[in-house]
């Protein structure tokens, strides 16, 4: 008896004519259902990107080397057949994204296991103990940074994960961290990128003067704050507000923005082309 | 020697299973290039659409009967090349609607020829003229609405014209009317419908003591409101406005969101499915 | 040795001239320092709010008094010396906002006590007890309205609290419930009030095709979703949300609204106004 | 016969104890109505801001010198009977922001007169004719930056004006020109800033990927894009977007940004406040 299934696609390619149709070609081979299909072509990049959820009868390795069969060489293909996704919370002493996560989490509504949560203070640490899930502190104080951050990656190795999210993780990532999990790292900035890079962005605001204050959420590469984009939000501020108001603003727009960002990549909605994103 | 022209094609019926395989194969035998592709799939109604843009060497004619061979019997196909659609504009007494129209057509941002405006009232008359556009001033006072309908009738038959934009005619058109241009006839309303239906929605809005303030355009049908619904927008108010206030703010939000949903309209991104839109 | 205190004075009355200089003469005489000052007169209701936060040192009573001997008989004048208001939750199965205000409260951010939580489901009782609140489960089923409401005063009754906070209570409650806490209950209504009223606005704002979504927090009075609206905000939703894609996506939105209010209210910067309300 | 009369007063100055009271005392000792009253204390710079209206039988002079006798030396009081203030727009080749100023002025709602039109190209010519305005083209092309300046201000030297308004003119202004009008020139810069500042923001913006774009209009002062800032908005964007369909979608936000900004500085309700405003 056959069986239902359904699977994620996602290629991302260099573009070349007939690319739809031999796709299309593989799926209605196959006798398989297309539920949605959305696809980009970057031309100043050349290069094509698809996300198509297919149902039907099918075996997902099959798929994906039928669909390699008939792609450019350098194609990126993956048939996923929906799960939770793994993460890992790193936070500092904030709460407000953290917990945005944690009650999202709870409540069933996060298609993600939270392996484990991870902060350079401990006052977190209860909060997180609320939700049965394991808190790891590792202070940085007194430890340069390469040090400190070979203490996390020695927690990290412990875990299986497919994400790391920085839920107002206040230290700068070395290179050298980065390159272990490259496109695997979501931060969230709390400012309106590129405005505002670096240290209190909303003093910066304050002393600017704006109008809008915003909130980023971006994968982290190598250069501080400059990340490809996945979401952002503003909301209005006036001359009423100090930096401290804007700060206290300013955590409803990262809660959520944090939050949809990591809905879009727990949903394999997301694919990084440069030093910008496709959001399917 | 080859030309290279660029169509949009638009497909629109019943969903089954291999349609995008087998329109995309049109299109790969015909050696074009997907430009870009949207599809949706209405999965209560079990509809199919499909936009798609294609550049090539091509019969437009040659390819909408491949498409029909292809697609199903209840199909509506369209293969269009681009070109300046025709628009009748009607209008009552205010300006910043239509005003906002003539601006980017004189700019030559507007995909579209104005043919004529009609008004009930003549006070646009000087604004219009400044912009060499033919006015036409048919009162409704003492006159049935039906009497009054057949007048406008009369001019609109002496044009040939894809759509009727009303911005900001204060009139109700009878469902005879409407149903001579059925799908062809856009309106803006000045709620966040279906909030406040009906006469005067800044002060229902005022006197419901609301903190945000709308607008939506709309394709009309019979029922007065109740049409599918293109665009909406809105913006924040509070307790220092009053209604005149309000609709004040109001008319930024009526003319973008009316300028907005015509050029959704005029490059062939808007498919009506039921009483509602579909919008790529 | 003088102490420095900080109040904050509201004053609502019958609008009348010279009102600003006589309540400013009492701070004056008093030298106190006037660190904010917002006034509105509502000239529809001719009515006078205004709400300031002194400095200095002062009795608040002999404030209060002096302020009632210069302002019009019917004034209602309130003299607060800021300090952590006590919250009751109302929930029924949904975590999100009252997942909210849990972590905003145990993040201190909350300028709030919450007294307990009061469901008429059992599901959230593990998420309340996280955060060591008492939490009542008083189920409706098999029970008259107000024999289910008789047992929630039960409970209330057992409690000092300024204000109730529907945090998604899915029951209406009657009038009479009401009446026991006039101007003290903040509900939430998952739409864009006055759209979609009534039950399942998500699947009314589907059926009717809308593209955009809200959230309105609002005092509770007698008229089901007819109360002094405190805030509104909306979020863009297309034609592939489905209903539920809807509901899920409005979440956000409704919590951030909620959480809004409460903190407008919290700091007793909303004034009631018939049926609309004052936010300073 | 006592007239009923309406003035904007505006005070800035040092802020010290009991000035609320001492204004209010002006009022109340001419039986003036305060119609509204808007207060603001930047504690920062120690700077006190009030606009009020009142209406009454009073001889502004007399109300001004009063206010002056009870309000710190450096204080700068302003008694303002509203009537149009007149405008110089300037503007380069585009016509959205300068369309949607015309407009405006055509329809009676900007409370102002446009004395001309300045441009450095002669391609709106025909636009601006059309609402029968003055319209001078001064060329930049082979003039040094002075020298192109010392031919506007010419132009200006003929006209008697409040604001010069900068509606999409793309010439940087010399520190010397902006001398001759501190406070008095509005600009509409294309971006969100401080995002972006300089040469082609939409271009910035594309490359950098953002998710959102915005428009910013400010006074213009001696440092380019550094001006305080009146108004900002935005609207989002997607990968779908290239630089050049941000421009496009970018305008709609920029012009209604503008006139936003202009509006609110024709109501007298713009303090500027160092780099900042108060906007009441």
């Amino acid at each position: 008896m056959s069986e239902v299934k359904r699977a994620r696609v996602l290629i991302d390619c260099v573009d070349e004519k007939g690319l739809v149709y031999k796709i299309a070609k593989v799926f209605y081979d196959r006798d398989l259902n297309i539920d949605s299909n959305r696809e980009f072509v970057d031309k100043e990049r050349r290069r094509f990107f698809m996300r198509t959820v297919v149902t039907g009868d099918f075996d997902e390795n099959e798929i994906a080397k039928a669909l390699r069969s008939v792609a450019p060489k350098d194609a990126h293909i993956r048939v996923i057949i929906p799960k939770p996704k793994k993460i890992i919370l790193m936070a500092t002493k904030e709460s407000h994204a953290l917990g945005d996560i944690l009650i999202r989490h709870a409540d069933g509504e996060l298609p993600a296991d939270i392996a484990c949560v991870i902060a350079n203070r401990d006052n977190l640490s209860d909060l997180v103990k609320r939700f049965d899930i394991p808190f790891h502190h590792i202070p940085a104080e007194g430890l340069e940074r390469s040090k400190h951050e070979q203490k996390v990656l020695e927690v990290l190795e412990d875990y299986t994960f497919d994400y790391i999210v920085l839920a107002k993780y206040m230290r700068i990532l070395t290179p050298d961290f980065v390159a272990h999990y490259p496109g695997r790292i979501l931060n969230i900035h709390h400012s309106f990128l590129p405005a505002f890079i670096g240290a209190n962005p909303y003093k910066q605001a304050y002393e600017r003067g704006v109008k809008i204050i915003g909130a980023t959420a971006h994968f982290v590469t190598d250069d501080l704050d400059e990340g490809p984009i996945i979401a952002q939000d503003v909301i209005p501020v006036n001359h009423r507000y100090d930096w401290r108001d804007m700060q206290r603003a300013g955590r409803d727009v990262e809660k959520t923005v944090l939050s949809r960002a990591l809905d879009l990549v727990l949903h394999d909605r997301v694919f990084i082309n440069g030093n910008k994103t496709i959001v399917f």
